[in-house]
């Protein structure tokens, strides 16, 4: 008879799992909504992690020659304007800056004054306004390529939102590149593409699928949209990282040209490139149980929490010390790039302490009490294992052995992660079949079902349009590493040259 | 007689000292205006400045405890009315986002749509948006201190900007943290005044007098604000930081309360501190000369560029070796908390190329011949030198001595500062020789002239303001080395019991 096992989270991924979410970011206090509609507060739990992933992202993008730059926040209307696809992705989720005071009204109350003559929009993207720097510092061949990233908030209006995942404001990087020729640019657009698949995987243990979007789900303006794909714990899709090949569309609306080594002057090439905070949320999707987030070592907002128990007031100093000792060690240890970050939780609060580090992820745990240092020991748990699962090593071994034990647990939520794409992934040839498996059983509350369907394509934005209003599926990508076969359109059964991945997603 | 000293950047900085700054600026790369009214673009010379100064900075806040986290960028227009003199001083200068799409006109053109029900501003600080997510963070005692950090934009509509030192968007951080007593919050506003203070002087070289703004100069909302200023090449203060105690003023006004150790219930004392990349403007006002820029070495954006020189074809090889492994050694030596920063500019522009990494003011320039090479050494120049003062060091002499030529560079620049600072402070007690002080000879094009003056005021607001009508000039700074003393005030010659800081300022 199985025992009923009770999770630190309420309800469980099975249960609901978009509700499993949000109470998994709650119980982690990584963040919370903000008043301000579809503003997100990052919380020092949540912005730690992302200062490490911006680090580490950061290192990746700057060994490949980028350098970082900032530009202005707001982007004149007119510039907005000057690339057609580019303004019809975005007007409809603008924030609009139209005055530049505020003033005393009849009611007492404030009113906006000081109304300006051109509105600003608040950026959703920067490639207009980055566009316009870059067509001063571009006039030779010689000052190319030129490799430009920002970190930045952007805003883009949403109207139904959740934490991490779509958000109005959100943090992000964009990169910018411009080149002299057409093949550079291509070059550099699936460079930057390998390094968030780098980042995805051996950073965030997050494995992905390298693809091409279909016309139809490029970014705006764009040539050619290159991404990253997830799978989640509800077998959807997250997009976890985009880079873009401009073509000469943003160079020519924005006037970026050049002299060539033959002194005439060309358009150049650009791309862009774009990682988020969302990141964050497809961690937490990933890699989370139903007793909350597992953080991933490589960019753990924290490694390691020290938790001294001393019942007796007698044992306090001997066990306080014994643990400040041991987090000073653990503190000069380095890990990676970087020291060990280590907490050290005093409360007295008994289980529900340990509780509390689980439900945050932290991945490992450390008990010290007077028995465990008369045997000179520490008594560890690991967030990649049952939370009764703690071994106890001697101090010393427990040193030399942190940095495996780490790497452990990130190779274990990476080999995890992969098990279950695995599962829920399959070639699907038949239609009825298609539709069978994106269909859940119970219509009212889907339970979790589908995956990632690898299936024909005939290539027509019909037959994706079918799909995708059907189903609510939709080409997550065509892989780089192309599966070329012929066979039948699963929606058509015309003639098709290559199996695409079908899913649903966030 | 002396030689006519040609100068890298045109006008000196006595000839037009604004000017000076606008043209270095320019000379150095390191930022430029924006299409977008009053925003200035951070080029990558002069964002690496600022991430290390961020890196430097963060890490001195974290060592007393603090955490970052983010905020929304909008501030509901009702938020920033909850504290009647903040709103006061910020409502002429707010952006107000007032829709959130963009609409096809009748003219094919796009307008705002979408009208928000209640507006939203900018934030130009962030206090009452983060004072609502405290109210609900802070229940009890145990919760406190509270001590949070923010890294982000903020926007104050300036009409008459200047790179680095007054635009509308500019970048910084905003500490904010909430306690239990008002000693605790008076404790925290000193300790972080402390560590601005550490920061300039240590990493940035710039000497700077601690002390407090009279009442109307103080931050809106503010019960205290302590600053510190700096004095500037043009004899000007520039406040280089602000830490301000609050009282109970935002408590209040946003709703923080909590639970004492008796159980019954208190709004709590907060604090809010921050620094800009104003300091940027700082940084290049006090250590520049007529060459440019110096950048202070502990947080210069790069350390050290390697300028091969090979004018025959066939040394070229030799000489790029011999710089690339030199490049390679630089890189992995450490100064102070991170690795050296090492350019190689393998542009072959003769002299003008060294000249523009003066310009630019890379602490120093090393030059790698065919010769230098025969000999095992490098010919090294620095830019607290004359640019013609060089010296050759053997290879790995060089290598030993460079974290000493650093640190030598940056103690110059700050003993420079010092000296520059005595020569141009001084006690003042007669009226009109106080007048005398900060009025020009030449009221047209006035020439650097004044200082600091320290004098005597007897407190009144009404001195003040007559002394700000008359010469621009306010008062800086109540030091915090109080300097008591019987006197007369320099306005009224009424009774005085101390000393305080005027200047003409930015
Ligand atoms: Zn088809
Ligand atoms: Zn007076």
């Amino acid at each position: 008879m199985a025992k009923q096992v009770k999770t630190a989270v309420t309800p469980t991924r099975s249960e609901d799992y978009s509700e499993w979410y949000q109470q998994v970011v709650k119980a982690s206090d990584m963040a919370e909504h903000s008043p301000v509609r579809g503003c997100m507060v990052i919380k020092p739990w949540g912005y730690s992690l992302w200062e490490n992933i911006v680090k580490e992202l950061d290192d990746l993008f700057k060994a490949t020659g980028v350098k970082n730059a900032y530009f202005p926040l707001f982007i004149p209307l007119s510039f907005l304007e000057k690339e057609a696809e580019h303004v019809e992705g975005f007007a409809k989720e603008c924030a609009v800056v139209t005055h530049h005071r505020l003033e005393k009204n009849e009611q007492g109350g404030l009113s906006p004054a000081g109304k300006l003559t051109e509105p600003l929009v608040v950026r959703p993207t920067s490639e207009t306004i980055i566009g316009d720097s870059f067509a001063k510092w571009v006039s030779s061949y010689r000052d190319l390529p030129l490799l430009i990233n920002q970190w930045a908030n952007v805003v883009r209006w949403e109207m139904r939102t959740r934490i991490f995942l779509r958000t109005s404001e959100f943090l992000w990087q964009e990169g910018h590149t411009v080149h002299a020729t057409d093949k550079e640019a291509v070059e550099r657009t699936k460079l930057m593409l390998d390094v968030y698949a780098q980042l995805a995987e051996e950073y965030l243990a997050m494995p992905v699928i390298k693809g091409r979007k279909t016309k139809s789900e490029r970014f705006p303006g764009a040539e050619d949209t290159l991404c990253i794909e997830a799978m989640m714990q509800d077998c959807k899709a997250l997009q976890a990282g985009t880079s873009h090949f401009l073509g000469q569309n943003f160079a020519k609306a924005s006037g970026i040209k050049f002299q060539n080594a033959q002194e005439s002057e060309e358009f150049a090439w650009t791309t862009s490139w774009g990682a988020s905070t969302r990141l964050i949320g497809g961690i937490i999707m990933i890699h989370g149980d139903d007793d909350g987030i597992i953080l991933p070592p490589r960019v753990a907002s924290s490694h390691i929490v020290l938790l001294p128990i001393s019942p007796k007031e007698k044992d306090r100093t001997l066990v306080m010390e014994f643990t400040e000792n041991l987090a000073k060690e653990l503190r000069n240890t380095w890990y990676h790039n970087s020291r060990l970050r280590v907490e050290i939780d005093y409360r007295d609060t008994g289980g529900a302490r340990g509780w509390d580090w689980i439900k945050k992820g932290i991945p490992v745990r450390v008990e010290i009490g007077p028995r465990d240092i008369a045997d000179n020991s520490v008594f560890v748990g690991r967030r990649d294992k049952e939370h009764r699962d703690k071994k106890s090593y001697k101090r010393d071994e427990f040193i030399s052995a942190i940095k495996d034990i780490l790497d452990e647990i990130q190779q274990n939520l990476y080999n995890r992660a992969v098990s279950f794409r695995q599962a829920h992934m399959k070639s699907i040839d038949d239609k009825n079949a298609f539709y069978e498996y994106f269909t859940p059983e119970n219509r009212e509350t889907p339970e979790i079902h589908g995956g990632f369907a690898i299936s024909h394509w005939c290539g027509s934005e019909e037959c994706e349009a079918k799909i995708k209003e059907d189903l609510q599926v939709t080409i997550r990508c065509i892989p780089l590493d192309r599966i070329k076969e012929n066979g039948k359109c699963i929606c058509c059964g015309q003639s098709s040259q290559e199996r695409v991945i079908y899913s649903k997603s966030y």
